[in-house]
């Protein structure tokens, strides 16, 4: 008996445990989603593509007045991602670009400046401290799972980064959409913020919010 | 361009992520179940109902033999809770109303007394230690995961007590149900926990038991 | 041989097993504290009163601007509960009370309340839908990990409520005293929530923050 | 430059990294426990040794009334399963012996019967289902975490097991200890339990109890 | 009112929860699996033999060039062990047999030897330390989590093991397999691995590779 | 009473549970490690230094012989990142440079491509399926925890890419160096590998292996 025969023998009595092993759990996004991720595709119809994602290629459009474009790769762009506890998003930023204060309820994050320099700071809840600083490039900044945070382009020339996070879908809840674009009453928003009135309508107003 | 427009453009950049968030997964009960929890209810068809539960603010009736009444709301009753690591059950317990030894497989407790006064206690598995206690309004107590504990109204007015558990199902064994009240055959019965062959079979008796 | 001295044998041969045996970790909070929590207590130090706890049993001050008031039993307070996943906050709410938006970023939040009626509420992250409800005696609502919420005693008499996390130190973060009450410059504030200056310096003054 | 030159150099340049790198975190028993373990030797103390465990391969002695042994290479045993979330147990059964009815809070068991035979069980909390089966040599069976279960040899010859678990220190909670080998009071034994009075205090005498 | 309906009344104010503890998650291997594993099957439709595996009592057969066979216990053989965090495997080695280096992605594993001798080793990640130990009859030993590792029959009588896993399915990369018995174009290979070209096309013609 | 000293008065009530918030636990390097990472540092010594790294902005020396060099930011050297679950590396790979085959037991990867282009490949252990992609710049490629995979410059001009990891310490085993460049006895290598005892000596030769 060869070698060959020996393992291709050895393959086959392991061959029932080849199929239950998950190296991988690439989403099906069209099937049932639980509290770990998506069902996962069959291995037989998995392929290369569903490991790779281009759109973090291509530099979003920042003419628009936060001069600020964010594009995702979470698990609902890139599949191959689903139970891995990663993912990735392409921050492209015009002089005077913001991403106004937000969190990810599902993750931490670490962002690295690849050109240009980006003001970026967070708030911890233990003592309301702001740790803040400006990063040029080829530095990285870690901005802890929940916590407030923002990121500014304080600089004269564009800038690129790439935010790596600890989910594969860590959520994003920006301040201003969840206080003012959707029908949150006014008068819980100033309840619950001390806002006055007049400032929150204000903004209800730029932002379409209702109520 | 307006901010309007702006966090507009900014919203629909980002909002093939936000369809992957997974803020919550509220339980589809009839949909598959895995380990780590039932399916998602569809994001659409979500509302503020599967966050509320109502079945809590009824007191049990505790005109029974053990004068108490476990009232859960664990995800089966209360959807909302899938995937998110806790849940809850209220105690009504008459004087001399007791719950039996009983462990949770799948989660710790936090007892909350807030009316009349509970005698607690767990059995630790290192020592066989009893940690026990005279819980009095405004009192709370920690049992820890898959340990052994009772809780017992020794006062003489009704007791109401609130308990939160790590878990959305945190599973519940009572001890006298384990031994008596099913087929579990006496002989092994016996044989496993040294007691005594009328002692087994009285008890069958009271629950129901056969074998 | 007795089946005591067979037991006590058996005892001693898993005696050496039994040290290692991590039914409970109290949190010894003069040590070294992890990623998972604080070092445990020696086992032979630990008492009942690690696991009891009635600082929930005392009302808090509500005479203040916002009658309300949050009183913790969080891994700080509550020794026992470190590395369980549990803990307890009590809400004291006069009329007109208000718990102002907020988040956890640790833990998933039940409220139960027991006393009166409040209003409470939560934005995904998903839409920026806003989830509310009027929440009566007996009622319980879900506030998934990390997403703003709020509460607010909307009814003419005391509200009384007690929370439970799915962890033993969930955090908070007031968004109020996130932006306002430190030295956060008031001009990335401003940029970073689009709130007005004079907005921003009026609560700057009210909460103590500079810059 | 050669090849070793350059992957010297690589190795140089990623040195910084290795130190950090958690292949394994052999325990310190000596040094703080927190929840998640023990504190991790340093990497330069460990050898091979601390991977090696001699001590299942010696037969307990079941000469003893319940005529069983239970051998445990847990992580204060074998410091080298510290964190891996996995231990191991070997049983001696005589004719006869048991093992008596138990939990592990912290792990699941997978048991495997090397000689002799088995009746082995468990009992879900879902239903109180009982689920027995006689195991002969080569037969495995799972007792998932939490529940109640017991090992038995009804057989004519000395069985021998080897068990699994899911935890370095998954617990042990042995019912007849955890009732009647320690202070726990008889009354309140006996009202959480149901059991007589007269074999409450029977076990306890036999077991060495108080109270 | 007897202690039976009582306890039955107990039962039932209990019921609605019982249905929902996941005391155990049998895979359902034809239903969808998500990154936590198989979907559950039906509890109505569990049985012991769900829990119970006869496959690993059979000596697999060793007349191969390798000497040596696996017999996996997974969880697509076994599936009470779906979500449970514990697997095992049988393995025969005749004198000269051998598992070569292989990795486990996705679990940790124990080794007990039962018969014969065998050696054994793997290799750290940290300092590329090689732990070596020569196993008798009743040495277990540790190979962390996804580093290159083998067992090798030294002695001259048949080997017997048993390997237990921290995960139900852990995968298996075996390097030869990974190098030499797929389609991996030798030119890669070569440039990723430094073997020479003759090295490489005799492995792939032995074990089945093109390219 | 003034809102400042209402709020004043509620962060008072609930500064003892602030002192206990885990927002993040940075790395105290000196101190105890455990299984789920470094003892956190006073959180009063943590300044916004700790939560950024500049070490990625430096491009490596890559006129080497493999043209090839790794500048990890792990935990080691980037210690804020300790218990969040995520981590980076910078590679610099001059043409013909190659990362030869490794591991990563403790994490997945995520690479992105920002200059040059770059062959990379994983195979997976299911059925040793080589995954392959020729990435441009722009895109990016997952390698699943543990399994073998590896990058190769096969460009005409510098490629840069930066790559996440989804554990603060995800660990790194090459494959070359665990086989080649340490004190694994050749026997046993070729034993365990099939590769020939001159083409093992060869590359020990060149990596400064013994044995």
């Amino acid at each position: 008996m060869s070698i060959l025969q020996t393992l291709i023998l050895l393959s086959f009595l392991l061959s029932a445990s080849h199929a239950a092993v998950q190296d991988f759990c690439v989403a099906d996004l069209s099937a049932p989603e639980g509290p770990a991720g998506y069902s996962c595709k069959k291995v037989s119809a998995v392929t290369v593509n569903d490991f790779v994602f281009s759109g973090l290629g291509v530099a979003g459009n920042t003419s628009n007045l936060i001069k600020a474009v964010a594009t995702p790769a979470f698990v609902t762009q890139f599949p191959g991602l689903n139970g891995l506890g990663i993912s990735l998003v392409r921050l492209d930023m015009a002089p005077g670009g913001v991403i106004p204060l937000h969190t990810h309820p599902g993750g931490s994050e670490v962002i690295l400046v690849l050109e240009g320099s980006i003001c970026a700071g967070f708030i911890s809840s233990s003592a309301n401290t702001v740790y803040l600083k400006t990063l040029n490039k080829g530095d990285s900044m870690i901005f802890p799972q929940g916590l407030l945070h923002f990121q500014l382009n304080a600089g004269k020339v564009p800038a690129l980064a790439f935010v790596s996070f600890s989910s594969p879908s860590p959520g994003l809840q920006i301040l201003d959409f969840a206080l003012f674009a959707n029908n949150f009453p006014s008068e819980l928003v100033e309840a619950t913020t001390f806002l006055d009135d007049a400032q929150v309508k204000k903004l209800k107003g730029i932002l379409g919010g209702t109520g």
